[in-house]
């Protein structure tokens, strides 16, 4: 998994069927060399300026019954005295 | 998932069976260090310009019944407004 | 999917069972800051010198019945007046 | 799998709910361009300053019966004399 | 796949059950800019200096009938005169 820092929400109105419902968040990964932003589902009540523990791939939708199109899921805001680990 | 603009349609009139009837577009992904372009399938109606959100690996194929050898799907196009975020 | 250019064949006499009777391709994905080569499979009949389309990962096997360990496969050759795009 | 050093764990009390009761620790990746930090789940009591090596994506989640979304585990801890190496 | 030099064994008696009788090899993969060892599991008999093949990902684990948690193979010994190329 990686750690980021949740930056905002996202919509998409036009978006794939199954991804209805599922809240969107923008990520900035914290790898130095490639601050690169992910989109990941929240399913926990992340919101902007928590850390957070991000899976990607095919795991990231395995809580999903039907197969759903997502590749990043929040898993864990990371508690407050760790994130200045 | 990530973030990134279409640039382009792209032509494969030799391809895998499976791939027949499948829309392929270029986006160019929004990671500043590695501007790499992905090729991307869409079905919900994205054109060149539009900002766009790209599940990748095996979940962007879970759309379909039967495997097809596909890794990037375009799963939403991002509201305007949210664009400029 | 990845774009990139076919660069060769590869020959590996000592190999995974499964793998007998694949065509093995060097194709040069066009990435500017990671000019990285992956070996792909090719059942499309893609040469030296084509533009081509890669899918990565689990979808890239597939189209095998039964499972076989590959993770990159050819899946279409760009038609010639898009590869100046 | 990669190569990394364990620098410590790390807690996030607000979680998906089938992490509970998982060791998650913070690995250090061995690539020297690209310094990242993977969060990864360790059963074989590895601690900080162990070099490990990790599987990632899928397999990574292979060991559990009910599909959990995790994408990082650490898979056994390098013999010391193997360390220098 | 990828293209790497195997440069040595690594051993790790502290490990996942499901290990037990694989041999892990290290290989430099051959990407200029990113020259990172990655630790696959090798089945063919490869050896320090061999130029190989390696699968990474779901598909390196699918040769083995109860799910293990490894994320690379090595598939193929280049044959010598491939090698130069």
């Amino acid at each position: 998994m990686v750690i980021g820092s949740v930056i905002g929400s996202i919509w998409a109105t036009r978006k794939e069927e199954g991804l209805t419902g599922l809240k969107l968040l923008k990520v900035q990964i914290d790898v130095p060399e490639e601050p690169s932003i992910l989109v990941a589902v929240d399913r926990i009540g992340a919101g902007v300026g928590d850390k957070v523990i991000v899976t990607r791939g095919t795991p990231a939708s395995s809580f999903l019954d039907t197969p759903v199109p997502i590749d990043a899921l929040i898993i864990g805001i990371i508690d407050p005295e760790d994130q200045k680990g």
